[in-house]
C-alpha cells in the first residue's frame, strides 16, 4: 500500500509494507518518513479519522500507531494543535534535514522501562581501568581473538556469577555478547529450526529476534507465580526463555514449585531455558532468588548484561551455555561478528576484579529502591483508594513497575494521551501481549531513566496525569 | 559420523557432523577437541593413513585437514614427530584444561594474511581520545542509540571516506558496524533470500556468512583484470561483492572497463554491489584508486573498517548503505544488537577528527610498504630464475601478496609441511576456491602481522621454506 500526502498539505510519499501488520506497517512507514526527514520537525499531522478514512484503516488503527510513535518520541501530542512530529536533539553538523534525525527528542519526563540513570556512570573510574587494562594487555589482544571474548572477562565473570547470582559457570563456557539481544539471537541460530515459548506478556523485541532468526514462537502465559512453566509440558517447544527473577513486564518472581516445573521440563523433555536475568542485581527486599541455572547447567543458558548496571551504550553482555550448544553457540557468534569488541571487555574485568563493579551495584541498588518507595508513595493516594481503583504490581526490585487500570476503567490510550499532555512518556502493555486481544489495561513506568534531579517532577508529572483518569 | 579413539592411544570420542563436507567435518571435530581439552597440548595425532583407514575417509582429505589445522595453529608438525596438538598461549586462571584453551599459540613467524602488526597500536593516543570524548559526551550516549551509530562517527567517517576514497556518503546513510562480517551479514538480511555473486577465489569466510543468513552464493571467476564483471549479466545474480581497490586474495585491481561494467549492471539489472574496500588506505606505487560507490553511489553499498588500519579488536566497520535500503539494514542491526558500542566510536571519531587517524595510516603505509619491498628482494633469487619458478602476483598495496607454484611443482600441502618444520606459518590458496578441484597451487603471504623486529627473521624463515621445494 502507497499512498500520496498532498490532501493533507504534505507531499508525503508513504510505503506501507504490505507484510507487516496493518499497524505496524503504517507504524513503520511514518517512523521511517521521520527518520530520514521527509516528515520535518513540527509538521503536523492528519486526524486520525482522516488519515483512517485515506488508508482504508480502523481509525482505532491509526491512534494505536500514533500513541506508539508517540510514546518512543518520534510524535508529539500537542495540546490544541493535535500530533506533530517531534524536535529532535543534536542537529546534524551538515544541516541537513535527513541527517539531522538522530534520536528522537528525550521526552521531558522519561519514565519509560527500559534504561537506568545513564548520568550515574562512572565515566571516571571506567576510563582508569581502561587505561590500566590496555597499559597492562599484551598487543596480541589487539588482533583477532576468541569468539567468546576475552579471558580476563570471563575468568572475573565466572567468579562474579557464582558469587551473586548462584551460577556455575566456568571459564570456558561463557560467551561475551553484545548484550542480551544478540545472546537471545546466537541462542536461537545455535538450536537451528526451533519452537520458543516467550513469556506472554513479555517482550516484544525479543519475539522479532527469535523469528528474525529462524525459530518459531508460541506464547507461554503468565499469571501473578509467574510464568506458567507447569504448561510446558503440553506445549512441545525445543527452549523457553523466561525472566524468573522478576518477570518483565508483570514484575512476578517465579515461585520454587514453578521453578521446579521448569527444571523438571528441561530434564525430561531436553528441552532448553534461556534464563533472562536482565535485573538480577536489583532486589530491594531480601536477598535475591539465585538464578535458576545453578539448579541445571546442563540445561540453562544464563544471560545477563551491563545494561541496567552501568550503560546500555557499551552493549556488554555474557552466557554461559551448556556444554551441548557451546560448539554451535562459538560458531553463531564467529559468522556474526567474530567476537565482540575486545577493549571494554578487558576495561570491565578490571572494574569487576578492582571491585568497582560491585560497588556501583550496590550503590545504584540503593538509588533505584528509594526511587521505587517514592513513586509507590506519590501514587498512594490513587492506589489505596476503594476500588476500583489502580494497582501497582511486581515485587521490590528491578527498575520499572506495572500499574494496572481497574475493569471499564480508562484505557491505555487513554492514559498515553493524558501523559503526552503532561509531557511524561511511559511504556504500555498491550505491546508485550504475544497478540492483540481483550486485554487487562496497564502501564509500565520504568523508574530509572531520569537524572536524580529530574525524578521528583516526573513523579508529579505522573501523578498529575492519573489524577485526571480515576476519580 | 562418530568415533572413538582408543587405537591411537587417546580415549577421544570425535563426533563428526555429516552435514558439514568431509574434510570440513574432520577439521570442526579435531578443532572442537582441541578447544575444550579433550585433545590436549602435545597429545601426538594418529598418522594421516591410520586415521584415514579408521574413517573410511581418503588419506589426502585427513592430511588436508591437518593442514589446515596446521595453518590456523591448533597443530604443529614436528620433526620426527609427526603431527601433535599445539601449545596454548595465557593458560586459565583456574588450569583447567577446557579453560586454559583460549586461542592457539602465535606460531614463531606469523605470515598468515588478514591482520595488520597489532604492535602497532596507538594505545597511549587512543586512550586520549577516549578521554577527551567520554569526558566531553552528554550522558545520553551511555543509553540505548539510533542503530545507526554515533553520529559524531558517521560525521567524521562521511568527511573522510570523501576526502580519501572518494565515496559519497551523507552520515545519515552511514550505519556502524561490528567489523565487515556484520555489515556483509547486514546486507545479506536487508536483500531477503537472495542469490549474491562472490569472488572466486576469495574469502572463504564470507561464503560462509552470507550461506548462514539465508542466501545462496554463486562464484564470480578473477583473472588478471579482477573480477569477471562482464560475466555478471549472464548470472542473474541479486547483488555481488567484490574487492576492486585490491582484490583477495589475487591482488589485482579492478580494471577501468571492468568497473564500468559493474556499474552498469547494477544500473540495468537493479542489482547491489557490495565494495569491500578491506585495504584501500594502502596503495604504494601511486594514489590509490576511488572506491566505486563515488561513480554510482545509488547501487553500491560501500564496506570499510578499522581492522587492517587500527586493530582488528575494535571491532568497528561502517557502510555507506544506499537509499532503497537504508531502512531494512537499519532494522537487521536493531534485531541483530540495537547498535555498535558506543564508546569505542566515540573514541575513532575523535581520534580521526584530530587527525590522529591520518597520521597512523600514513606512518602504516610507510612501514608496509618497506614490508612489500623488503620481501620482494628476499624472494628476488627465487622468483627471478628461469621458468618455471615462482610468481609474485598483486599490485604494489595492502597487506600481502600471492605467490603461485609453477605447474608441476610442489603442492601448497608440500608447501605447507616444508613451512611448519621452518616455523613460519602461512595462508593457502586451496581454501579461497569456491569448489574443489584441479586449481593453480598458491600460498598467501601476510606480511603486515608480525612485529617489526620479527619481520626480517619471518623473511629468512620464508625463504629457506621455499628454497627447499624450487630448484
Amino acid at each position: 500500500m502507497s499512498i500520496d500526502w498532498p490532501t493533507f498539505g504534505l507531499d508525503l510519499h508513504l510505503e506501507i509494507d504490505p507484510g507487516a501488520g496493518r499497524r505496524a506497517g503504517l507504524e513503520r512507514a511514518l517512523r521511517s518518513a521521520v527518520r530520514d526527514g521527509r516528515l520535518a520537525p513540527d509538521t503536523r499531522l492528519p486526524a486520525t479519522r482522516r488519515l483512517a478514512d485515506e488508508l482504508g484503516l480502523a481509525r482505532g488503527t491509526v491512534r494505536a500507531a500514533y500513541d506508539q510513535l508517540i510514546a518512543e518520541g518520534y510524535l508529539t501530542a500537542r495540546p490544541g494543535a493535535g500530533t506533530v512530529v517531534a524536535g529532535f536533539v543534536r542537529p546534524g553538523p551538515d544541516g541537513t534535514a535527513a541527517d539531522a534525525v538522530l534520536a528522537p527528542v528525550r521526552p521531558r519526563h522519561d519514565l519509560r522501562p527500559g534504561s537506568p540513570d545513564v548520568s550515574t556512570f562512572p565515566t571516571a573510574a571506567w576510563l582508569r581501568s581502561a587505561r590500566r587494562a590496555l597499559t597492562a594487555a599484551p598487543s596480541e589482544v589487539y588482533g583477532y581473538g576468541d569468539p567468546r571474548g576475552q579471558i580476563e572477562l570471563r575468568t572475573a565473570l565466572a567468579e562474579y556469577l557464582g558469587r551473586t547470582r548462584g551460577v556455575l559457570a566456568r571459564p570456558g563456557q561463557i560467551v561475551i555478547t553484545n548484550g542480551y539481544v544478540q545472546a537471545l539471537a546466537l541462542l536461537t541460530r545455535a538450536l537451528g529450526p526451533a519452537v520458543i515459548a516467550l513469556e506472554d506478556p513479555g517482550v516484544a523485541n525479543h519475539r522479532e529476534v527469535v523469528r528474525h532468526n529462524g525459530a518459531r514462537v508460541v506464547p507461554l502465559p503468565v499469571d501473578e507465580l509467574g510464568a506458567r512453566t507447569d504448561l510446558l509440558d503440553s506445549l512441545e517447544v525445543d527452549a523457553v526463555e523466561v525472566s524468573p527473577a522478576h518477570q518483565y513486564p508483570t514484575g512476578h518472581t517465579l515461585t520454587a514449585a514453578r521453578r521446579r516445573a521448569l527444571v523438571d521440563w528441561a530434564r525430561e523433555d531436553g528441552g532448553l531455558v534461556i534464563e533472562n536475568d536482565y535485573d538480577g542485581e536489583f532486589r530491594y527486599d531480601r536477598q535475591p532468588v539465585g538464578a535458576v541455572q545453578g539448579m541445571a547447567p546442563d540445561h540453562v543458558a544464563y544471560v545477563g548484561t551491563v545494561s541496567k548496571t552501568l550503560a546500555p551504550a557499551l552493549r556488554l553482555g555474557w552466557m554461559v551455555v551448556p556444554h551441548r550448544l557451546l560448539e554451535p553457540v562459538i560458531e553463531a557468534k564467529r559468522l556474526a561478528d567474530h567476537h565482540t569488541e575486545a577493549l571494554g571487555q578487558l576495561t570491565l574485568a578490571d572494574f569487576i576484579t578492582g571491585h568497582g563493579y560491585d560497588r556501583h551495584v550496590r550503590a545504584c541498588r540503593l538509588r533505584y529502591r528509594r526511587r521505587r518507595d517514592l513513586l509507590l508513595a506519590r501514587l498512594r493516594p490513587l492506589t489505596d483508594g476503594l476500588p476500583p481503583g489502580l494497582t501497582v504490581h511486581g515485587i521490590a526490585a528491578g527498575l520499572h513497575v506495572l500499574i494496572r487500570m481497574p475493569d471499564g476503567g480508562p484505557t491505555e490510550g487513554d492514559v498515553l494521551r493524558e501523559a503526552a499532555a503532561h509531557e511524561v512518556a511511559i511504556g504500555r502493555l498491550a505491546d508485550r501481549w504475544h497478540a492483540p486481544g481483550d486485554h487487562p489495561q496497564g502501564i509500565i513506568v520504568g523508574y530509572g531513566t531520569p537524572p536524580g534531579n529530574a525524578y521528583s517532577a516526573a513523579l508529579d508529572a505522573l501523578h498529575d496525569t492519573l489524577r485526571q483518569l480515576v476519580p
